[in-house]
């Protein structure tokens, strides 16, 4: 039964395949061991879970939001989305989503249909959200689109710019639609360098969103902010329906009061990211090149099958599509507990390699 | 809005609320802290995770047997009910089982009815099970019984015999039905004095069941045991679909492996048993009775309303039900982490109070 | 296979089984056939429909209401309960009503827990619906209450008078719950000798209630009243969404405009009872009692097995219930199509039995 | 709100919209008021519907299926897919598909994905399905494809071959698909002059599939044939549970034991691919182009934007999409009931038009 195929790394090969190898950034953990043995209230109204709800709003700079905890990506997504949503209504998103690719129907399971849409580098944009509405108005044979997903940093590592948000809001408030973000990697796309946008802009311009904490140094975990005080308010019956509300709420809190009670969050992806610009710079520097520029903490590199075959000795990653006869793209994630050495290393490869 | 409301307990007093306010077992977090830097394969294929399994179907005397991990008791049950029906087919089930009582309509929401039936100290019976199927006959105007659910322990803290057991099941495979066993508090069912039953003989009696590791000493995280060859092939599917497949599934594996990996997990459970007994004895030495014999760590109480004021000035528990004009129903929770000072304690105040 | 079992009526015995196994009246019938050549639009926009729901509207005394047709009772219980609620949202009803006993979980289908209530003679009260409030009052953990169903005339043949169905709304508003009436026999209802109430009391007092045309002449079809707008606006899509917009509208349109025209529909529903009330003051005079008074096409005798058998061999009925070592409980169902000479005849054997 | 908004056909306009303009062939309504007085046993069980299945078994040459009736083509395609597939499963469309553009979101209201698919021709092909499968492999991330949708006449009047319809089977038995064909338009598919294949074949080389009534002259209703023999078992549970179990099943029972007693529905299927077979003829003689060829009752046809603004004075047809800066097409739609006076008419203003 596939539950038993074994594929863990081999201990010699260090693993770029993805940004949830590791366990927890230690001072999560500490907070875990000290708090141990406090009895507290159950399912997400003990202490630790207060203070991080406050820090995140904090971080947002306002309080009259609904802070939520959820023990995975999956689950941020599906609860969201359903609970934003009438049964008749469907989502707008891009054919590269999470929701699309990786996320076994979640959506589709509480009744929705998702409208795909071509991206571009990952993202959708007003004019191809514009042309979904367009081929799906048909009263009452069409579902009706309401809510438009979008992911940031998306599936390629590319952020949205300010502008680019704003536009796209307009457009929502324009046509009666929700918008709603994705937030596996916020972090990473809020410090890559190519950011304009802080977490309060995020919340001024959609209606709901999530903070990845599994993707960044949490256990376990992802905060989901709700603008919307009526939706708020009926919040936690959708969370505890679909199985998502841990008895002991207070891991969650602990993992996200260390990340948010100052800037542990942000530091940590900003790490990733540094890493996947350090690798691009030399993979560019050997003469190669890169499928989408690297923003955040991917990074999707076109190179020979054969320096691909060399690299798979030491290293694991994601050869993620042909590119042409001799060529390959191969994605490379990075994080907040990425060791440089072996940065260094896969670079060194690189470089030689071509050297030969 | 509701999330806001801090209501963890004040410190001087101490919770016998539930069996989920403290964090994990000091063996697991250790544990943790232990694997924390390594990498592993991701969604429930890392190493610790496999242990684990391994562990439990040593515990199990087969290997044949499918075993996922879930965060919660609320996803294990609707996962699992979810994957064995299809959509016209209904649970059966006591009006006092969880998945009736406090689990936000889960089972609905994936869309199979629940049917109800009154329950005797909180469990089902042949006979009980037999009328349910008798009020369910009519083709095709009726939702088609297919499942029987029961919890062991109950909701009661009382056990299935290994005779009950044997005799539901009979009646069961006569009747085309399917046997779920909610194993929330499985090991305190097992470790109870009164138990006849290992975990092997649930496995054999059942077909389908799962062993609660929330509620036991672990910080999260439920073991679902999945005996049919067929549906254990694609039941991660479920899991994903349904958000509960943890990216870092290593952090349920690492508990498991620990708690199985020789007695601990059932280690745990009685000692929780061993308060609840102790405590319950000195309530009968006292001269109160109780609602249901204490078979596990739930006790039912039956205690003067004012005792009962007294009690809360140094104590968290739950008042259950008015029982007559100057009594009331409490339930006292113990645990693996129960304090026996503090049942102590309380049996003092309950003894003097009689004195007065 | 259960389909291929062919159980009608042999030729010779008369059906009181149900109110469905006739045909449709024939006004209806030459309507249909007058109007078969011509084109019309699809979906419900033909000028059949838009006459019907003009009619409708004058009998209800208010323009501003959405009317929407359906194929059956069930897709009209299912349909307008989940357009009125989120999913976390669960109903009210009585345990002997419809949606609990002969819809095949069609409710919880569409994800929504149906809390069950004992009736009173087939009835909701204030005082059981406050006691169902009081129970499902655990956040999150329970299944919001938020929408009460009743029936009326009820699975009892029972209605609600004014003042009862008023007492119901005022503990609606103050709790927050929306309030549906099945109207699969409301045209028996409000022609009920006991009746004080219009069809547009009825919409007063309601949020959405339907108007059955099944049960009362037509080939097919029920007509849903809605009256929040923004609920009406996208009403359409819920009914295509389930596969319940048929193509060919017109055909409902055609029925229900005949119905409502002037008064036939109550007349034909008048004339179901009237064969009731006949029956029943036989029972009654021949020295048998009934278990509920009838009120309207259905009654409930308490009869002897032997007398059964004898009515049995002319007649087909349902026998509900024992009642005690030599009674049962029999359910007679008469309609706008009953034959007065099959009443005269069932009377006269209940008579004579008696004089035996 | 939108069902208010009347639409229909002026009366001078004679329209080839769609092909449930008009009502019933005059037999079935013959039929239907003949048999109107009888008594029959409910849901299905009458004696028409089981007559009306031995027609359909008969042609069919098979006695061992089952078959049921639905009011509508979107209940007739969400049960039978919800029926063959467990939650996790997806079904493989074409992106032109009913299921995927008119049924708003009907299938994904019941849980499940519909992996899109680009045609051709309104055709899937063995590649474009391996292709599908392809990208979605990625266990358990991906919904499990399951079932492949196919609509026979597809949605742009085409029509399957036998060996195509083959080898779609061959390749779903290699690898674990249930083929299911929508047969809205069976009729004119089997009919087609390009046809090579009978009901028998059909029934030979899908899994389940559906017989179009109301686009082939009922007032309402499809049949529905499974040969799966468990699946059969149950079958009309899904049907009751989806609403869309009639209580006087009656009608559609009479409808198809006109139309399959003899070869009435073939007939009727013919009659309208004759029609749009002389249409097409007309409008090639008249130079002008068909985006696909007529193989059915649907033609559409390549115009100028002059020569449709001259038709639509006299007739109402669908403009389907622009095609360069002078052209658009048009989509005319033929059935049993098509006047040929009126075909005539619209070639004579094609054929007068060009002369000018």
């Amino acid at each position: 039964m596939p539950a038993s195929t074994v594929i863990y790394p081999p201990k010699q090969k260090y693993s770029f395949l993805d940004d949830y190898s590791e366990g927890a950034h230690p001072q999560l953990l500490e907070a875990l061991v000290a708090s141990n043995g406090t009895q507290e209230t159950g399912y997400g109204n003990d202490r630790y879970s207060q203070e991080a709800r406050q820090h995140i709003r904090n971080h947002l700079g306002r309080d009259d939001v609904g802070i939520f905890f959820v023990p995975s990506g999956t689950s941020a997504n599906a609860i969201s989305i359903a609970a934003c949503l009438r049964p008749h209504e469907a989502v707008i998103a891009a054919s590269s989503g999470h929701i699309v690719t990786r996320e076994t129907g979640a959506v589709e399971a509480t009744g929705h249909k998702i409208i795909n849409v071509l991206p571009e580098n990952g993202k959708l944009t007003p004019l191809s959200i514009s042309q979904a509405l367009e081929a799906n108005w048909h009263y009452p044979h069409m579902a009706k689109p309401r809510l438009v997903y979008i992911s940031n940093a998306t599936e390629f590592g590319t952020i949205y710019s300010r502008a680019e948000l704003a536009a796209i809001k307009a457009l929502c408030v324009e046509n009666g639609l929700l918008l709603f973000m994705d937030g596996a990697r916020i972090g990473a796309a809020l410090t890559s360098p190519k950011s304009d946008m802080t977490l309060r802009d995020v919340l001024d311009l959609v209606d709901i969103f999530w903070i990845g904490g599994t993707k960044n140094g949490a256990l376990l975990g992802e905060a989901i902010v709700v603008k919307d005080p009526r939706l708020a308010e009926d919040f936690e019956f959708y969370i505890k329906q679909r199985g998502s509300l841990l008895a002991k709420g207070r891991i969650i809190g602990i993992e996200f009061s260390e990340l948010f009670r100052e800037n542990l969050y942000f530091e940590l992806a900003r790490r990733g990211n540094t890493a996947a610009q350090k690798l691009s710079r030399s993979i560019e520097a050997a003469g190669y090149s890169l499928l989408v520029d690297t923003e955040t903490n991917q990074m999707f590199a076109i190179l020979p099958l054969k320096l691909i075959e060399r690299l798979q000795q030491d290293f694991i990653f994601y050869v993620w599509e042909k590119y042409d006869v001799d060529h390959a793209v191969i994605r490379v994630l990075t994080t907040w507990s990425t060791d440089f050495d072996r940065v260094d290393e896969f670079a060194r490869i690189v470089m030689n390699w071509k050297a030969e």
